[in-house]
């Protein structure tokens, strides 16, 4: 039973992910549709508020030709935020790469994901507070927030190898203790806020390079 | 229609809440056992894993009299954490008022956060995960919620009045982050990790402050 009440049998699931495992769904041109129309309805009424019977109705097709696309609500949100989720991953990748101090890849990596909260709003808060990156079947998600987490920590250890950052502090706890200040915004940012998501991004980067940077003093 | 699927007329809940008001229930010996079997039932079984019937069980009364005292699940979880949060804020308050200097002050909330939470573990992190500092019906939690911030804030204000933290930061955007960081351990911190939730704060503060004192050279 799919959350949309619609019954699917193991059979008819493991047809339908032998379909979807074929390129041509995700080259084909409805699939783009729907995401797209998705995308717009979830913004216009809220995730909460939306069956994937709206979305159907809005690119004009039956509910059983979406369900040829699409399993659930769920998934049809992480397959929106998808190629977004994986273009933060590469660039933060491409970040940690660059020839720049530790601490302004470091600053720019906050701010890259603030903007792409920015961005994809509400979509990605979303996407947070239902906790797809948890609950995926697929791989993909999981695994790109992995490598995401992993290009952060990569950033942090090269400071501190070369004495930029201070060394008593666990790369890992502080790469969480980044995301957990970035991704609880999803509970208390609102638009009509003093602060955009990229000035709030600015100060939680200024409050925690002050805090990884070593001081000439040592301290 | 509680959650528990007992049929609630506005009548019974306006008898209940009634009932509930006066100040006998709270002291009544049996409310005391209903929260402490609650919280017993919740760890051993797991807060998704839990109905009201297993805690009336637990506690050897029936099903309708336990509904005398607790409406949902959720409010049992929220009335089995009030003390503790309460207690929170109250420390928080104590922290805030004391004679130290503020980066010691800030280190002990932090750490006072990170305790808790090992205290009251999982039933904290349950908490914040089914966000029921937003949802519940009695201002209690709400309220309190809100005195803890400001507390934190009050803290970080005091400092930047004094000289000792950098003051280009906002007040309350850093304190949103550093409650973020803490809070956000919900999601990723293991009890069989490297670390305890104490660690954990340890090197959180350590991170937040050396971001929030300002240096000698005013950098």
């Amino acid at each position: 039973m799919s959350q949309d009440g619609v019954l699917m049998t193991p059979k008819m699931e493991q047809r339908r992910q032998k379909r979807r495992e074929m390129v041509s769904v995700r080259s084909d041109k409805r699939y783009t549709e729907i995401l797209r129309a998705g995308a717009r309805v979830f913004r216009e009424q809220g995730y909460a508020n939306t069956s994937l019977l709206d979305v159907a109705e809005a690119v004009g097709i039956s509910r059983s030709t979406l369900y040829y696309y699409i399993g659930t609500k769920e998934d049809l949100l992480a397959e929106i935020l998808e190629a977004p989720l994986v273009d933060m991953t590469r660039g933060m990748q491409a970040l940690a790469a660059l020839d720049l101090p530790a601490a302004e890849r470091l600053r720019q990596a906050i701010l890259l994901q603030m903007r792409a909260f920015e961005e994809y709003f509400p979509e990605m808060f979303v996407f947070l507070a239902e906790r797809l990156h948890i609950g995926r079947r697929t791989t993909v998600i999981r695994s790109n927030a992995r490598e995401y987490g992993e290009a952060l920590v990569g950033i942090i250890e090269a400071g501190q190898r070369t004495g930029e950052f201070r060394r008593d502090l666990d790369p890992q706890v502080a790469m969480l203790g980044i995301l957990g200040m970035a991704n609880w915004t999803h509970r208390w940012y609102q638009p009509a806020g003093r602060l955009t998501l990229t000035q709030i991004g600015e100060q939680f980067a200024a409050m925690i390079l002050q805090g990884l940077v070593e001081d000439a003093d040592g301290r």
